[in-house]
């Protein structure tokens, strides 16, 4: 994993010191990689439960920075960000700071309400995400190819726009500046208005019959994948973003009421090219989305195996691998409950695939090729 | 892979031979399971390419019968069924008929009409399927731990069942009786619904901004991703379970609405209350759907435990684990690559989670609450 500066780096100097103030699953991903890239990081959170499990999954120490960070970090619900912004800005004199909520527009104008100093502040939102939460789910490379915008305001001094800059290049993402109504505008198409459509689909399946429920399959389960999410958190969001959200649901609810006219009318015909025509358009919106960045880089190799369901069986195949000097990288198990076996992927590095193949073989599991 | 009969298996009897209509992916994909099952597979499709992928692929062979098949599997467009079925059943008087299309009731009026032989028929419907299409696609574990319905009539013979029934234990699915009416109630809630709401998220991304397009992440993706679907099957399917379909699509219109006019209205708490309703009702309807092979999510307790990233180590682990007696259900590992440390979760027995915990506490590793 590339740590350092590379040749088109600005200098080291930006980022040497960085509080991040919320340790859930963004803040800590934030600081697992700002910590692996050199940069000295501090850690806060109201829950000490959370900070000591990001401490101990090495994102940063617990204790207070010995000075003005150069950069403090805002991972915080957008509700809260003015105040704490506040109140931080008070502390540390000389720091910038930045935020990484998923509204950009309204924390704005909260922060200029409050006659906070817009020099040393620029909006940040870190298009990524897991639909799991909290600092053991932090990933250092979350943010890896993904898009990070950053709104800066007319009044944003240079140097806190380079540090948030140097932030983002150091979790490997791509820097994008846009206006915080031109960045809403935006995730109220590719993220609001999908969270939306998601929710109304679940919501059918609450009160439905467990015998139709039970033959939901793959498609429905991706439809409705983001329905999980936690609802206080997206009320916040889908509130906060409620007139540039509204553009997108009402352009919905028009095309969904053309379509139940004409299902509903005599005409199988008009049903039929009306239907079509939907998903035809469904087809070529799809085509439009970016090809799969962010997503980890898929470069290991996976060696299925087929296992007995008792207790040990696992231990026995991490040993061997172990004694095959092959570290097991990533792991799944499919298995159906009340089945005697089931099947163990073990993700690898490409090379040692092979070499983990043979020792399980030559130990007698039936590894499938 | 099994192959044979179990000691709950039918006879063997059962099916002998069988001809497949329609060598797409699904039809291919049944033919892969009844081969490797040990029936003598024929394959029939108008486009001679598909079959000949179908046999090299081998899935059977592209020869005429040379005698009446057991049965025959219509692997055919829901709207083609009808025909097809009149003239297989004029060419194999002895042979019993199934079909796989995802709407079973305008299917059976068809056949009920044209006076067919009802006793050798069962409407039938696998839930299971890949974005993929065509031979080259297919698998033979498609059906594996998927529900398989079949809608038998009231005229439908035993033997007919009987063999549509060992059709579908070959398969490996699950068999679920239904009437051709509840099946397409079920389809119109967890396929064609989820399809229309896809299609119409989709719809909205075509003429969209590249910028506002370009922040689209993997939550607009799984919404979106059936969106692809191919247009001229999916009208067939959509218009021909219409009036279950928009019984669906009415509820979601009635959320849509109700939703919209909170969030276009002067009071931010009821539009909160309101989006909070959703999205947990939307929590609640997404946790009902089945985990992953058809099951019910089983209620595991996680451990998660902070554990060093070198070989062996996760051995350890699981040995420990076995040592104290405790079956890991699943296991997965959130790691960064790069970083030193990772967290393993640990799926066991809600009781085995406080003996598991204290084990791997006493050697050591540092297990989080």
């Amino acid at each position: 994993m590339t740590t350092g500066t590379t040749p088109s780096s600005p200098p080291a100097a930006a980022l040497g010191r960085v509080l991040v103030v919320g340790t859930g699953l963004m803040g800590t991903s934030v600081a697992l990689a700002l910590s692996e890239s050199g940069v000295a990081v501090h850690l806060a959170d109201r829950d000490p439960a959370a900070v000591a499990l990001a401490v101990d999954l090495g994102a940063g120490r617990a204790e207070e920075p010995p000075a003005d960070p150069d950069l403090v970090v805002l991972a915080v619900p957008p509700r809260a960000l003015a105040d704490a912004l506040a109140g931080l800005q008070r502390l540390y004199p000389s720091s910038s700071f930045t935020d990484i909520a998923s509204v950009k527009a309204r924390p704005q104008t909260e922060v200029e309400t409050l006659g906070l100093d817009l020099t040393r502040f620029v909006g940040g939102h870190p298009l990524a995400g897991r639909e799991r939460s909290g600092a053991g789910a932090a990933r250092a490379d979350l943010f890896e190819g993904r898009p990070w915008v950053l709104t800066p305001h007319p009044s944003t001094a240079p140097a806190t726009l380079q540090r948030a800059s140097d932030l983002v290049r150091r979790c490997r993402a791509d820097l994008v500046l846009m206006s915080p109504q031109r960045h809403d505008e935006a995730v109220a198409l590719v993220s609001h208005a999908p969270q939306v459509l998601a929710s109304l689909m679940a919501a059918r399946l609450e009160q439905a019959d467990p015998e139709l429920v039970g033959l939901a399959g793959q498609g429905v389960r991706d439809v409705t994948r983001v329905a999980a999410s936690d609802p206080a958190l997206w009320t916040e969001i889908l509130t906060a973003n409620a007139p540039r959200l509204l553009g997108v649901l009402d352009s919905v609810a028009d095309d969904l009421a053309a379509l139940r006219a004409v299902l509903a009318g005599a005409a199988p015909d008009d049903a039929a090219a009306a239907v079509t025509d939907l998903l035809r358009r469904g087809n070529a919106g799809r085509a439009r989305l970016p090809g799969k960045h962010g997503s980890t880089p898929a470069t290991y190799a996976i060696v299925p195996v087929v296992v007995p369901d008792r207790p040990g069986e696992l231990g026995r195949i991490f040993a061997a691998a172990g004694d095959a000097g092959v570290n097991v990288e990533d792991v799944s198990i499919e298995h159906s409950p009340g089945q005697p076996v089931g099947l163990l992927e073990l993700a690898v590095r490409p090379e040692a695939a092979p070499v983990l193949a043979e020792a399980l073989r030559r130990r007698g599991w039936a590894v499938h090729p």
